[in-house]
């Protein structure tokens, strides 16, 4: 038989998506899961984004720009100037989601071959983005027992070849919770300008910052505004990640331009949410506290839940909502189909993601799991109760 | 500088948008503009669907599945049984519009260096979707004088190459608006199952049959079901282009897992159009008869403009609602930016796409233009008049 391109056998199903058939099943058994395996918030879309679509008043769903709506990038525009960045409306391209954004990220500034580098654990789709880019991924290590900070330059020179054109780096990190500081990243982006090496920084969670802590985005940094790709997302700063509309966004000209190129041939994205999208800017600060604040409680939860777990280890988060738990058992992936294939308590069991397809390094996390505290307090309390059953009773399997 | 890769470089805006700066500046002026340069239709969207959009009543807009809302992969099959194909629902993957779709076939299908064959004029954007999948696109020409028909198959015969690793066909044809008889179709499909080629078959617009006309899909062949890749979109069907709802459809379980894991890759496509979707399939038979009627009225009042302008050749279309036109110059695109820079008649001017950019051969269709015929008859001839004023003027001005 005819087989599919190479490339395609290579696909791997997400770690954060493979279980989901398994979770499906228990849910046609009637068992209730608490999904902490993807960045799926809880919290209530904008009613101004909801209210919008709902009084959607024309009559043709028609195309949008390629480039995105001409309204919706002024509003882009005037959140940035919020955040403190210049940017104009002609720095941008609006994409189906930020994944849209990183992959013509790696598509533009990297050619087949060619490697970009980036720390592990690191967000799991840039496995597949680099792939059907053509592009190697090299990892540098970053450890649990550092809370998974940024190591030393020194190490980040040392993954350097003459094939490395760029370095991705997500702040705060998915899937870490990691907040990189301003000296560490000023650092890296001189060293990145020196060696001509392009940046793409993944900023989805910019918002999601606890214990006081700040964050500096990237493209603020003046003298690299040339080597530095912004991928951005409305998905987790309002909730809307159904809505599917990133950004891409860079000063350099010919960057923009590639990727309005790649935008026109794809035509554009989906009309409504960018209509609904429109006036997000006005989303006033109180918004952002509020669920800052939820989230900050929710990682206390989570950490005192896990805590109470004989064996388990995890860093403290900073930012994003993830953290990285390593767990007593040998093979995380496998305790994770046991508690949706094997494990319930009165109907009811917990979901979280294997975290070994979160490291480039083969072997490394085999006993990690990424988990995501996207769930109010007290479910998150409840999930970590059932993990704690749930290893305990995988452990008495396992003899 | 650093440079972006030599693979960004090498791409080019689209014909059907590069020009949109100039209509963008034409409008400011006050200019009206008549569309006919892309196929974006006026009919109304389907209320069945705005109804839903309207009444989305969650309150977070939430994830999908990365493979597409259950219901409406069960409301495809349901179509796709309408239309006489037994699919199923894991026979598919939602999309971000068909373009997506097709994208997916070729990067699942095709290693980097190997060659997709296709007819010339084709759409235009399979440029773009072969080049970022590393993908040499060979084409077969075909010519106005035989209505743009399939060329006899030792023409494809010739054009494969060891390298030949798929077909892509367009039926109903965008650009030309030509529909390929079945006997053809089969012929084709023979040979394609004894080389063992894939077949990338583009159905976008199966319900736009003109003349009492008949198409067949190429995943009916039972044979060919397993080299057979159907990339198809809602938005023509529907009049829901800025819905970005499409579908990957294949027997082949290889390559449906390969599309999956993309999809899972960038998460899912959007939520509100996809819930919105999940009762097309309701939509009348009435309600493509009446569009399709519609659409045969303005074909023929195309036509008739269009045989008025002294110098003028085009084809007959059959589907789709495209023509290709070859006018009296030497370089399409230079009139078509003179349209919307210099030319204007009582502050309306009209905007088609130049067709080089359709075709793969060099020089080729440089003294043509694709004519979407997607606005109302009386338009469609308000168009031609402006047209035949504007072809005068311009020759003046290239004395």
């Amino acid at each position: 038989m005819t087989q599919a391109s190479l490339r395609a056998q290579k696909l791997d199903f997400s770690p954060i998506r493979k279980l989901v058939p398994l979770a499906l099943k228990a849910k046609s058994r009637g068992i209730k899961i608490y999904h902490l395996n993807i960045g799926q918030p809880d919290i209530e879309s904008p009613k101004i984004f909801l209210d919008k679509v709902r009084s959607f008043k024309k009559k043709v769903v028609a195309y949008e720009q390629s480039g995105g709506n001409q309204a919706l990038r002024q509003s882009l525009c005037r959140y940035y100037q919020k955040v403190g960045l210049r940017i104009n409306d002609n720095d941008m391209v609006v994409t189906h989601g930020g994944s849209e954004a990183l992959w013509m990220a790696f598509f533009i500034l990297l050619n087949p071959g060619e490697e970009c580098l980036t720390l592990e654990p690191f967000y799991t789709n840039y496995t597949a983005f680099s792939q059907t880019a053509g592009v190697k991924l090299k990892t540098v290590p970053t450890y649990l027992k550092d809370d998974f900070q940024l190591p030393p330059l020194k190490e980040i020179e040392k993954a350097v070849s003459r094939k490395t054109k760029a370095v991705i780096i997500t702040n705060p990190s998915n899937p870490t919770g990691a907040v990189y500081p301003k000296e560490m990243l000023k650092e890296l982006v001189d060293f990145c300008v020196k060696r001509k090496i392009f940046i793409i920084t993944d900023e989805t969670y910019r918002e999601f910052i606890y214990d006081n802590q700040e964050t500096v985005s990237l493209l603020s940094f003046k003298k690299a505004e040339q080597i530095t790709v912004l991928a951005d997302s409305l998905s987790k700063r309002y909730s809307l990640c159904g809505a599917r509309l990133g950004v891409l966004v860079s000063k350099n000209k010919q960057i923009v331009e590639a990727a309005l190129k790649i935008a026109q041939a794809r035509l554009a994205v989906a009309t409504i949410e960018q209509e609904a999208a429109v006036h997000l800017h006005r989303v006033p600060q109180g918004y952002f506290s509020q669920v800052k604040k939820e989230y900050q409680t929710r990682r206390d939860v989570l950490m005192k839940g896990l805590s109470k777990i004989p064996g388990v280890k995890f860093n403290q988060p900073q930012g994003a909502f993830y953290l990285i738990a390593e767990l007593p058992v040998k093979n995380a992936e496998d305790f994770c189909k046991f508690m949706l294939r094997d494990f319930n308590y009165q109907d009811e069991t917990v979901m979280v993601a294997p975290a070994e397809g979160f490291y480039g390094t083969p072997g490394l996390g085999r006993n990690q799991v990424r988990i995501a505290y996207v769930l109010n307090s007290r479910n998150v309390k409840k999930a970590c109760g059932l993990l704690k059953m749930g290893l305990e009773r995988y452990s008495l399997r396992q003899k």
